[in-house]
C-alpha cells in the first residue's frame, strides 16, 4: 500500500469497459458475436485527439499498466515506472489506453468469459486469437473512444508485435510506432518453450481439458510450472547468477528432494503465485499467438516487403542480455526497416535483467523513450498549426 | 540393424557386472552395504594395466558406449563415433572402460533395485548420489580390474565433472583428464532448469512420491516433460532453427492446441521415447548430482586452490553455441588450472548443435582428442623403457 500516491503516479485509477456487438471474425475463420474490453486510461485526451498513446501488452498482461485501483494496493500498474506525469510516457502530455486483449483473463471477454450460444463457459473452446485480431479489435476500440489516429502505439515482447502489426495492417492511424524487446516471428526455440509450457498445463489432470473451472478446479501444477520455466526465460542467466548464485537455504546440503538452493525456492513461489492470477486456458492462448505471428509470412518471408506498407516512424528497442527475444531479432526489423525507406531510430540498451529489463526503469531506456515521444509530439502540435 | 558390423567398431559387446560387498559411505552420510556396477571394456588392457580409459557418463547415458550388443540393434553405443578402432579413442591402442553410475537404471544399483534391507523397491528412498560417490565407485572398479592409473578418464557434460572431481581426489591414479562441453559447478539457470525438470516429474499423479514401480504406474508426463526441457537446452537456438526453423505440420495454421509446427511433434516425440528407456527416479537423482557438484566449495570458491592438487595433464574441450554449458565455463576450469601451474590444453571447437555437439563426430573434436590421447599413450610407453 503506498502511503500517499506518489506525485509522479497517475494516482487512483478505474476501469472501462467497452462493449462491441458487431461480429469480429477472426484469423482462424470464426466469428466472435459479440465481446467486451477492460481498458484504463491515464491523461487527457486533447480536443483533435492528437495525442493518445495504445500500450499493448505482453504475455501476461493486462489493462492496469499505471496507477492504483485503490489506496490499498501493494503495488501500481504493471508499467508504471513508464506511464505518469513527467515519466516516460508522460501523462501530461499524452492520453494514454491500456486494454486488456481479447482471450484476456482480466476482464475482456476470453476463455473465463460464457458463451452466450452456449451458457457455459468458454475455457478451451474460446477460439484462438491472433495479434491480427488484437489489432483489428482495438481498432474498434480507438473508433469508440473517436481517436482516429494515435500519436505513438508502444508495446514490449508480445506487446511489440501488435505495434508492428498496427504499422503494417492500419498506417495511416499511428504517427508512431515503439516495439521494445520483441521480434519480427518466434525463433524455433521460442515455440519449443511454449510448447512444452502448454504440455505443462494439458498434462495436469485438473486441466480437464480446459474445463477446468465447470470443474471447479485449477491446475496449479502445470500452470505453475509453465510459469517457472517462462520466468527462467526472462532472467538473464548474469541476472540470475547475481541474484541467487548458489545461495543454499540451509547452513549444508540436505540430501533429499527438498530445496537446497535459494532459486529453487523463488521459482516455486513465481509459479504459485502466478496461479493465483492468472488463467491457464489464456496463457495457453497468448503462447499461440505468439507462436501464429509471422507478417513476413504474407511476402514469402520479406520482412521489409511487408513493412513497406508502413509510414510511421519506429523505435526500436533491445536490451543486450535478453536471450528470449535478443537483440539480433529486433535488428531484422531495423534492417527490413531501412531497407524499406522508412525512419527508424533503434537503441540496443545495456541491462542485466534479460528480456524483463523492458520493465525497468533503466535510466537510458526511459531517457530514449521520453525523447522518441517528445519529438513525435513536438511534430503533432507543429503539424495541427 | 546394421547390415554388417562396421571395420571401425568394437563389434558385438556385452556388459559385465561387478558386485562389491564392501559398504560405501555416501556424501549424504549414508552406508550404501552392497551394490552392483554394469560396465563394458573395450580393446584390451596391456600387461601392466597402464592403457586403460574410463569413459564417465552425462545425465542420460548408460555403460553401453561403443560397439552393438546384437545384430538386431538398430544403433550402437552412445559414443560409437568416438571409440573403436582407429577412432578418436583408439581400442587397438587403448583399454577402455565404460560404466552405469550408481543410482543409474541400466543395470548398476540404483531407484529401480531391490532395497535388500526392506525388500522394497528403493525408488525415490535410493540415497542421492554426488559425483565424489560416484568417483570412489569407479575407483573401486578400477581396483577389481587391476588398474592402478588409467592413462586417461574422458566425460563429457556431467561426465567431465566426474573427471574434474578424479583429478582432485584420486590425483595419482590417472595421467590425462580429459573434460568434455563442462563446467566446475552449474549456473543458477542450470539448477533453475534442473528444478523445473524435477518438479514436471513430482507433480505428475503418477510419480506416486517415487513410489511409481510398485503401483505399477510410470510417470511419463512429467518425465517426458522434463526430457523436452532438457532437449531444448541441449540444442543451440542456432541448431533448431535451422533443422526446424517455422516448418509447419499442415499446409495451414489449424487455429487448434494440437501440433502446427515440426518442432512441437519432434519435442513431444523426444520426450516420448525418452520415458520408455529411463527412469524418473534416476532422472531426478542425476540432476541433483549435477546441483550439488561444486569442487571449489571445500576452498572458499578458490577453483585453482582444490585444483593445485591435481597431477594430470588436462584437456579442456568446449562447444561455441553449447549455452548450457558454454565455454567460458570451461575457460573458468582452464584458467584456474593455469593458475595453479598445471598443464592444460584448451580446444573451443566451432559447431552448431549446442551442448549436444560434444555426442557428435565433429573433424576438429575428432581430432584434437585423437592427437592428446596419442601423445599421452605415447609418453606412457616412452616411460615404461
Amino acid at each position: 500500500m503506498p502511503d500517499a500516491i506518489p506525485v509522479d503516479s497517475v494516482g487512483i485509477v478505474a476501469p472501462h469497459i467497452a462493449q462491441f456487438e458487431t461480429p469480429l471474425t477472426l484469423s482462424c475463420g470464426q466469428d466472435l458475436p459479440a465481446y467486451q474490453l477492460v481498458y484504463e486510461t491515464y491523461g487527457t485526451l486533447n480536443s483533435n485527439a492528437s495525442n493518445a498513446i495504445l500500450i499493448c501488452h505482453a504475455l501476461s498482461g493486462d489493462h492496469h499498466a499505471a496507477g492504483y485501483h485503490a489506496m490499498s494496493d501493494k503495488k501500481p500498474g504493471w508499467w508504471d515506472s513508464a506511464i505518469g506525469p513527467g515519466k516516460a510516457i508522460d501523462t501530461e502530455r499524452f492520453f494514454v489506453i491500456s486494454l486488456n486483449n481479447l482471450g484476456g483473463c482480466s476482464g475482456s471477454t476470453g476463455p473465463t468469459s460464457i458463451n452466450p450460444e452456449t451458457s457455459d463457459i468458454w475455457g478451451e473452446n474460446f477460439p484462438i486469437v491472433t495479434v491480427q485480431d488484437w489489432v483489428e479489435s482495438q481498432a474498434r476500440l480507438a473508433d469508440r473512444l473517436g481517436i482516429q489516429t494515435f500519436a505513438a502505439i508502444v508495446g514490449g515482447s508480445l506487446g511489440g508485435m501488435q505495434v508492428l502489426e498496427w504499422s503494417i495492417r492500419f498506417p495511416t492511424r499511428l504517427k508512431a510506432a515503439v516495439i521494445i524487446a520483441s521480434a519480427p516471428n518466434l525463433s524455433t526455440q521460442n515455440i519449443a518453450f511454449n510448447e512444452v509450457a502448454r504440455q505443462s498445463i494439458r498434462r495436469d489432470p485438473e486441466f480437464h481439458d480446459g474445463r477446468y473451472l465447470n470443474e471447479q478446479s485449477v491446475p496449479t501444477n502445470g500452470l505453475g510450472l509453465a510459469r517457472m520455466l517462462g520466468h527462467i526465460t526472462y532472467l538473464s542467466d548474469d541476472a540470475m547468477g547475481s541474484k541467487f548464485g548458489r545461495q543454499m537455504r540451509h547452513d549444508n546440503y540436505q540430501y533429499n528432494y527438498g530445496i537446497e538452493f535459494e532459486v529453487e525456492s523463488y521459482l516455486r513461489y513465481q509459479g504459485e503465485a502466478f496461479t493465483k492470477r492468472f488463467d491457464a486456458n489464456t496463457y495457453m492462448l497468448m503462447t499461440k499467438a505468439l507462436d501464429y505471428f509471422d507478417p513476413a509470412g504474407e511476402t514469402d518471408g520479406d520482412l521489409s516487403a511487408v513493412l513497406s506498407r508502413a509510414q510511421c516512424e519506429f523505435l526500436l528497442v533491445s536490451f543486450t542480455t535478453d536471450w528470449r527475444f535478443a537483440p539480433e531479432r529486433s535488428e531484422e526489423i531495423v534492417n527490413a526497416l531501412v531497407k524499406a525507406g522508412k525512419h527508424v531510430s533503434y537503441a540496443k540498451i545495456e541491462a542485466a535483467e534479460g528480456h524483463d529489463a523492458f520493465l525497468f526503469p533503466i535510466p537510458r531506456y526511459m531517457t530514449t523513450l521520453n525523447s522518441f515521444l517528445t519529438r513525435i509530439g513536438n511534430r503533432i502540435l507543429k503539424e495541427a498549426q
